[in-house]
């Protein structure tokens, strides 16, 4: 995303980073976050929310900035993504600069997910190249997840696997956007009519820069209900810490079986 | 809050309903959603985020509107709530009607929280009377998560509790954006020297108006790194539905122990 004049940056949705035509929510999320850090001034993402409004297609994007408050830590900004005059998300994020706290109370009632070596693991491909972003993904999912890939899903709402940029490329905190909505959903696990769910909102907390080398991430549902789900998940790093908690909320479409 | 002009309303933050004088968030979030209810047309929140600027003070407030997108189940619509021209909360949702989808596909990996009877548990009052939007909180803590109130907190970062109105007055779904921030902080359990929890960021997901009667929530926080701590909460209502899930992001201050 590049500035244009105060407030607008013009960037693009390139090819490959679709999903059946349509641009992965990360991706959308990632490029508007990169606008938000570039007019506040802000380091890194802090906490993120998108609200998703129509699919996102190759091609040119522009994104519409305006910083609602500068504080002494913390930067709040909103953002619009448009493709043509057409929203594709609405956003709201405070940005400030990870690793400032030193955190001197640390309790963490969790741990890692335990998943098999990454070469044990099944290889998942939901997006391709990721040219003036990323380069791409490379996502390796826990064997006892990928059944749904084969119709066998494991009946627990659970997607678990290693994350990281091919050819180990460097990845910051915006990379960790992408990572929480590059696994396939926890419930086509659940040996349920889903086949399908589009994302009305995804929140992201990012806790710290990951350190290099893998990401471990754990996603899961808990309740299919009234039309809705939600997704929670948690990235952790290569050294053991939780670099990132999400929550998205999709829709459940019905007739979609 | 009534409306004043075309996206805009008034409204004011009544007495009693502060902690050590600043307004709860969940009223603030609550006042905002109400002026984007009124302006989508929209009869209920689906998911909503606030991020808090600065604190709210007895006085009138107004709320700037802005629709985003009007779809033909749901509209998105930004709000901006400020006293005197000082911004208190940046708000974005997802808005429309609740019930309106059968949810043909269900699955709950959860249970309500077992409580005992309201009447052998804990009164606790964070917030007194709240003229011109409900009457008054009831809520009541589970006695194992109530230790804290006088210096004996259990080691687990759980708050759980029943919460209504005074007078069973009705609850709307709006209700349920008190009912998520009116708990003390689970944190407060958890033999750590965590006096305060000011929160950045508040996301609800609400999936149905609640049935008559008490509500039951349980709080719980898992992460506390970073000098940030995650509250997820749950509220089910009295025919054992999950009505409403949270996830806010809060600060753990320095030297605040």
């Amino acid at each position: 995303m590049s500035p244009i004049e105060p407030g607008r940056y013009a960037g693009a949705i390139c090819k490959d980073w679709d999903i059946a035509g349509n641009a992965n929510g990360g991706y959308l999320l990632a490029l508007a976050a990169r606008a938000m850090m570039a007019e506040t001034g802000a380091p890194d993402p802090v906490t993120i929310t998108a609200h998703y409004l129509s699919p996102g297609k190759v091609g040119a994007v522009l994104a519409a900035v305006q910083t609602v408050r500068r504080g002494r830590r913390f930067a709040v900004a909103t953002a619009s993504l448009t493709a043509s005059g057409k929203p594709l998300i609405q956003v709201l994020g405070t940005f400030g600069e990870l690793g400032a706290s030193a955190g001197v109370v640390e309790r963490i009632d969790a741990a890692p997910p335990d998943l098999p070596t990454p070469e044990s693991c099944v290889r998942h491909d939901p997006v391709g190249g990721a040219p003036r972003l990323y380069g791409s993904i490379d996502l390796r999912l826990h064997p006892a997840d990928a059944g749904f890939k084969h119709g066998d899903p494991s009946g627990l709402l659970l997607s678990r696997g290693w994350f990281r940029l091919r050819d180990d490329e460097h990845m910051d905190a915006l990379a960790l956007l992408l990572a929480v909505d590059a696994f396939p959903p926890a419930v086509f696990n659940g040996c349920l009519p889903v086949a399908w769910t589009p994302t009305l909102e995804l929140t992201v907390h990012l806790r710290a820069r990951p350190a290099p080398g893998w990401l471990r991430a754990r996603f899961s549902t808990r309740f299919v209900s009234a039309g809705f789900l939600e997704e929670d998940g948690e990235i952790w790093d290569s050294e053991d810490r939780l670099v990132a908690q999400s929550r998205q909320l999709a829709l459940v479409p019905l007739g979609e079986a």
